[in-house]
């Protein structure tokens, strides 16, 4: 069987998503040598009948609790981490728990008041191992008594439509959560705390993914009284908010503590799974297959088809003429792009992605262009992504597709579908966001 | 947090499906060490300059290729794995493809055909890594042509109708087959084959899990039309069968070969999860959660109350009189029963297990049961099992269900739903059958 541009390109995606399988970034990260556990660059010793308690929140923390359990065996006491519902892998001694995501439910508020009670029993000689990933935040939520859950997206749905931006609700959000903001460093000590991290956002911020539970806060309970000023919204919270907010201020609540707080001395926050990682586990392996590789940008964001053009307009150049870089060449970019909808149709930012750039590179031969969803997911599909090169456009006209009049309306999806190009991987439990994968032939085939 | 009998049946039962999770079977059974594999009890040094080639089929393809990958590293050339829809996992290398599962289709054959093909690339050089599991033979059907997969389809069913045993089914379809009965260990001669196996058959038999495509096959073209002659089928089976048959006997094709034949000899067979592997994982955690174990079968089979009439026999033997063994105890059991439909209710034989047993032990303190299949689902359902115990009949009661009649109408999955018993694990992408899970607390709560 002969390499074909297109197995090289599906090879080259699946390589990025499989370093980032959550399993596998686990593993990748976490060793035990004897008695000492290697995190990364870090020498953790454990202590002789000490214990290990595992856990955490996010869309992967099954199957990174489930590795964690194989890495330290007996270590492991017991553990408590929070999934979307139907995000389940088998796992032995952590009780894995369903909660609404996107929207926080009373399951999520129950899983983290019981995440609490098994905090309260760590000493000093054990070890919480933390796990995080995409949807943590949601996952997790542990409104300070007497704010409920219902206060607080309250209060979030009030900052949003005036205005704020997302510091600003993060500073106020984290001062009504008894998790969010170092809250879970906190109720872990004084265990040492081990938290390894799964990125979903761009530029992997410690203090944004799943809210910082184990990251420092600078902010205060004054600043977030401040916001809700700023934004006339002191009369128009509940009531529980405010009354929180003010006894904080007063010293009557602990204030979230910031990175020099003697309770951080003992975490460690290390990312196992991000973009930039993906990326880099794509480009080993186009580089294997022969191909130079250029990364664009890990944190490429704005709108899809716009990103897309410019993708498309470097591929040309590539191809044509064989500047900025020689062939083969396989270009990399990740990041999280967004889609105006202006349409009715169906397809996810991918799917966009790579129809706009088809249009781009029509009739352009040698190149191949890939963009698909790390979680396996894009848009309301069961497509990761797209695949497609300069006969696409082409190729739809024969079927009847008007590329241009289906990218308008954003329904990528049955146009790659009637053509065969849909990526579909099925669900990954994973997410670091989006990967685009391009490569240009060795020899352009008509020179 | 106090454990409660509860929590440790989940637990057990869970550290058994974990212990067969396809991707830590696989790394639980293979490790590189230097340039030698080590397979089991098995040394295989890899050939400097040699590839490796990941095939297989099965539900838990595309997992266990995904720790092989992780294994190999760099030593992995390509592959291709067949997997039921929808039973995806993130690899790199491997191609997945996906076929139909219980009944085969022809994407299953046009899978089959593609994996012949990467094989015959082989070299005595290379090694090819075969991943067998649940599903297997339906996945990659390969009929040799001019014989279809409908002419075998036809056939499979006279001999079902006409009362032909597995054994004589297996012969012929065997001799249908080019992948079956050793089929793909002669395809991948001259490389050395390991072939690792998460069975979900009874007893494991090699030559029955995915049709035994590396084991050698007693059975001769002779045999198969015995076989169909012996139930008068000669003439109503498809032409195509009665001409490749014949033509088999007469040498026209080759013959399957016996596990003497010379291709055998660079041929491992690894068993790498079995119902008795994760019973001896179950094992392993209830004993270190302090109880004493007993290991009833791990091949049962037959009507599932009967079964669990038995258990819960045993359960109350040991509940009120500590005998044969003291307490606290936890006896275990595999292999997979069958349910005969009488009702119309909702269920699976793991529920209709739990809530037999449920039955049994009424009123009897201090036990608690759980059935489940290692699948994480059972029946028409999204439960893998249930979970009882001598409460179980009276909380039933107080909300207006009568355990009994529940039974009788097979309807065990909404009184389980009621109780907050169903035992939900997703799907674990795994398969070894069923685990039962039985534990007698540590004194009689009422004594």
């Amino acid at each position: 069987m002969e390499r074909s541009l297109r197995e090289d390109v599906i090879r080259i995606f699946m390589a990025g998503v499989a370093a980032v399988e959550p399993g596998r970034a686990v593993r990748s990260h976490l060793k035990l040598e004897g008695d000492t556990l290697l995190a990364g660059q870090h020498r953790m010793p454990l202590t002789p009948g000490g214990r290990v308690f595992v856990v955490g929140a996010g869309k992967a923390g099954a199957p990174m609790a489930g590795a964690v359990e194989e890495i330290l065996g007996e270590w492991v006491y017991r553990g408590l981490v929070v999934v979307k519902y139907g995000h389940l892998w088998p796992v032995e001694k952590v009780t894995i728990l369903e909660a609404g995501h996107p929207l926080p439910d009373e399951e999520g508020v129950k899983a983290a008041a019981k995440l609490l009670e098994l905090l309260e029993e760590t000493t000093e000689h054990d070890l919480v191992v933390c796990l995080l990933s995409g949807g943590g935040s949601a996952l997790l939520p542990s409104p300070a008594p007497p704010v409920t859950l219902a206060d607080k997206q309250k209060v979030t749905s009030l900052l949003l439509e005036s205005g704020a931006d997302i510091g600003e609700i993060n500073c106020v959000r984290k001062h009504l959560s008894l998790l969010k903001g170092g809250g879970l460093a906190r109720a872990a000590n004084p265990a040492r705390v081990l938290t390894l991290i799964l990125s979903d956002v761009v530029g992997d911020p410690l203090d944004v993914i799943a809210s910082g539970p184990t990251v420092g806060d600078p902010t205060t309970f004054a600043d977030a009284l401040d916001i809700l000023d700023k934004y006339n919204l002191l009369e128009r919270a509940p009531d529980t908010i405010r009354t929180h907010l003010t006894q904080g201020m007063e010293g009557k609540h602990p204030e979230t503590p910031t990175s020099g707080d003697a309770i951080f001395s003992g975490v460690i926050n290390l990312l196992i799974g991000t973009n930039t990682i993906a990326i880099q586990a794509a480009e080993e392996t186009a580089r294997a297959l022969g191909y130079q590789t250029s990364v664009l940008s890990a944190t490429v964001t704005g709108e899809t088809r716009e990103a897309a053009a410019a993708h498309a307009a470097m591929t040309r150049e590539i191809a044509f003429t064989s500047q900025p870089v020689t062939r083969p060449t396989c270009l990399l970019s990740g990041g999280e792009t967004t889609v105006t909808i202006r349409g009715t149709g169906k397809g996810g930012r991918n799917q966009e992605f790579v129809l706009a750039a088809a249009i781009g590179i029509e009739g352009v031969p040698g190149t191949v262009v890939l963009s698909g969803g790390t979680d396996g997911t894009d848009g309301p599909t069961d497509a990761a992504g797209a695949v497609a090169d300069g006969t696409t456009v082409g190729r739809a006209k024969t079927v009847g597709m008007d590329a241009v009049a289906y990218l308008n309306n954003n329904d990528a999806y049955p146009l790659f579908e009637k053509l065969g190009d849909l990526l579909i991987t099925g669900p990954t439990l994973t997410n670091v966001m989006d990967l685009r994968v391009i490569l240009i032939s060795p020899e352009n085939p008509e020179s």
